[in-house]
C-alpha cells in the first residue's frame, strides 16, 4: 500500500520511475556553466515565434516533443499531462501542449510547480490511475519580467539580490516500469513531501529568495520529521530557485530548527549561470529553472552513480503584479520529491 | 484496483466520499434562483475588505472554513488542499487558504478547475496517499472582469452572448469513509474523465460559451466511449458555465456524433440567475459558479434522492489578457466527475 506519512508526506509502495527527460533552454542558459548538458536551445529567445508568450509555449511543446522522442513513445501512450508555468492563466501552457492532445491537469504552484507536477504525476502513476504521464513545467525570462516586474524595453535596473528567470523548459516522463524502449529509467521517485503556504511577511519582489526560504525551510523540516530521516541521508537537497540570497537564509533557519543541510545544499538557480561573468545577480529563477536543471544535470549524476539519492524541492513565490501592487507580501510554497538512482 | 478506463477515464475500486461542502457567495447570486440555498452571502461584495481580489480570497477562506465546521473537522484532520481560481497566478487562492496550513496543491484550468479539483482529491484518497482532503475554487465577478476584460468603472456594454462571472466559492471534504461526526456523506465520487485542449480558433471572449463547448462534447464523448454509458444512464449531465449559447452548441455537435443529452443536460451557469430580471445574458460563469451550484443545488438533489447519478462537468475558457490582446484563440477543456447518491 501507498502510505500517508506523518502531516505531509507521502512513501510510495513501489517507485515510479522517470523513463525519459528533455530539456530546451535559451541562449544565456546556453552560454551558463551547464550549457553543453542541455538537449537543446534556441539560436535566439524568440524560438521563431512573433511574441515573447509563444516563444515560451513553444519551449515547452518542444521540451514534451523531445521527452517522448527519447524514450521512444508516442503522445497516445500518454495517459495524463502535467503542467504549468508562471504567466497569468497559464497560457504559455495551453498554447505549447494543446497539439499533443493528451488530458491535461493544469498546476501553478509559482517556481514551485515542477515539484507539485511531479509529486501529482508519480501518484496518478503509483495510485494505478495511469500507466505512463508526462510533467512538464516552462518559464521565459521577457515574459516573466513582462507578467511580473517591468517591460525589457524600461531597461531597469536589478538590485543584486533579484533572481533572472530562466528562459527553459523541462519535461520528464514517468512511468511505472523500469524500463521502456528506449532503455533503462534515468531515476525513481520514492516519495515525496508537499508544502503548504509560508507568509513571513515580506514584500520585496526584487529578493524572492528570501520569500521562499521559510517554505523551503518549513517543508524540509516536515520531511526530516515525516520520514525520520536526515540531511545525512540526501546526496544533494536541491532547492529550485533561492538564489544566494535564500539559501543563506535556508541554511540559517534550519540551522535553529536542528538541521545542518550546509554541505547537502544545492540550488538550481546557482548551478545554471555564472554569477561573475553572466550579470544574473542571485541566481536563476522560474518554473524552467529547476526542471531543466533536474533534467539536464541532477538525473546525469543519478544516472552516472555519482549520487544516489537527492531530495528535490523546487520553491515557489506566490505573488502576481496585483497583489504585489496592492500591498500585499509575498509568501512561499515548496514541493519535495525523493529521487534516487535506479539500482 | 483502481482501473484506468480507455482514454481518459479513471474508475475507482472504492468510491470517495463527498463528506460534506459549502458555498458562500455574492449578492446577485442571493437574489437569484438558487439564492436561499447557499450557506451564506455577503452583504456586499466587498466582504469587509479593500480590494476585490482581497474579497475573493475571503470567500475561498470562509467555503473552506464552513465546510470543515460543517463536517465537523479542524484544518489538521485535512491531509491535502486542491484549490484554484482565476486570477493571474492565482493569488485569491494563495492568500485565501494559507491561513489553514494544510499542504496545497494549486491547480488552473479556468473555470473548469472544480472538476479538476475534484477528480485530483479524489484519486488521492482513492490512491491510498490521503485520508480526507479539501477541493475549493473561487471566483469573483469583479476581480474577474478586471483581469479578463474591462475594469467595471469603464461601465461597457456586454454583448447578449456574453457570461456573469459569478462571485462566489464552494468547497468540498472527500474522505474514503462513508461516515464523519457530522453524520452520513453528501455523495459519492466513481470516477471521471480527463479533459484535453479543443480549440476550434475562435476568438470571442466574450462569447465564451461557443469556446468551451467543443471541449466539453470532446470530454462527454469520451467519457461515453470510455465508460460504454449513455446519456440516459444519468439524471443529469451538468456543465459548468457553458451559458445559453455554449448549450446550444454543445447540444448539436453531441448530436452529430451520435448522443442526444437535450434531456439531460443542465448548465450550472443557467441555473444561478435569473436571466429575465438580473440582466446576466447568457448565464454564470467562473470557478465558483459550478462550485456553489454544485454545494447548494446539485448535492442536495442527490442526498434528497431526486437524483441518482450525474456527470458533473466544469468547462474552462483558456485565455489570458495577454494571450487575448495578442490575437490568439480561445481553447477550451472540460473535466467530468461522476457523483452519485450514497445508497
Amino acid at each position: 500500500m501507498n502510505r500517508k506519512l506523518g502531516r505531509a508526506s507521502i512513501k510510495l509502495e513501489r517507485p515510479v520511475y522517470i523513463l525519459n527527460s528533455a530539456s530546451v533552454v535559451g541562449t544565456k542558459e546556453n552560454e551558463g556553466p551547464l550549457g553543453l548538458l542541455f538537449d537543446k536551445a534556441g539560436k535566439d529567445d524568440m524560438f521563431g515565434c512573433k511574441t515573447w508568450e509563444e516563444a515560451e509555449s513553444t519551449l515547452q511543446k518542444e521540451a514534451v516533443g523531445l521527452a517522448l522522442d527519447k524514450a521512444g513513445l508516442a503522445p497516445e501512450d500518454i495517459s495524463f499531462l502535467f503542467a504549468g508555468d508562471l504567466l497569468g492563466q497559464s497560457i504559455a501552457t495551453s498554447f505549447g501542449v494543446s497539439a499533443y492532445g493528451i488530458p491535461l491537469l493544469g498546476m501553478y504552484g509559482a517556481c514551485s510547480t515542477c515539484g507539485e507536477a511531479l509529486a501529482l504525476g508519480a501518484m496518478s502513476i503509483a495510485g494505478g490511475f495511469a500507466d505512463k504521464v508526462v510533467c512538464t513545467t516552462s518559464s521565459h525570462f521577457a515574459s516573466a519580467e513582462k507578467e511580473f516586474r517591468f517591460p525589457l524595453d524600461y531597461g531597469n535596473q536589478r538590485p543584486l539580490s533579484a533572481c533572472w528567470t530562466v528562459t527553459g523548459s523541462g519535461a520528464f516522463v514517468l512511468g511505472q516500469d523500469m524500463f521502456c524502449s528506449s532503455g533503462k529509467a534515468r531515476a525513481q521517485i520514492t516519495g515525496m513531501t508537499l508544502g503548504k503556504i509560508v507568509d513571513y511577511g515580506l514584500k520585496d519582489s526584487m529578493n524572492m529568495g528570501a520569500c521562499m526560504a521559510p517554505a523551503a525551510a518549513s517543508t524540509l523540516e516536515q520531511h526530516f520529521t515525516d520520514f525520520a530521516d536526515k540531511p545525512e541521508d540526501f546526496d544533494k537537497i536541491i532547492t529550485g530557485d533561492l538564489g544566494k540570497v535564500g539559501q543563506r537564509v535556508l541554511i540559517d533557519l534550519l540551522r535553529e530548527r536542528g538541521f545542518d543541510i550546509s554541505e547537502q545544499h544545492m540550488d538550481c538557480g546557482m548551478e545554471i549561470y555564472d554569477g561573475q561573468t553572466q550579470d544574473t545577480h542571485a541566481g536563476g529563477s522560474g518554473c524552467g529553472c529547476s526542471a531543466v536543471t533536474l533534467s539536464a544535470f541532477i538525473l546525469k549524476q543519478l544516472q552516472e552513480g555519482s549520487w544516489k539519492k537527492v531530495l528535490f524541492m523546487p520553491t515557489g513565490a506566490l505573488l502576481s503584479k496585483t497583489s504585489f501592487n496592492e500591498g500585499m507580501s509575498v509568501p512561499g510554497i515548496a514541493h519535495a520529491v525523493v529521487i534516487e538512482a535506479v539500482s
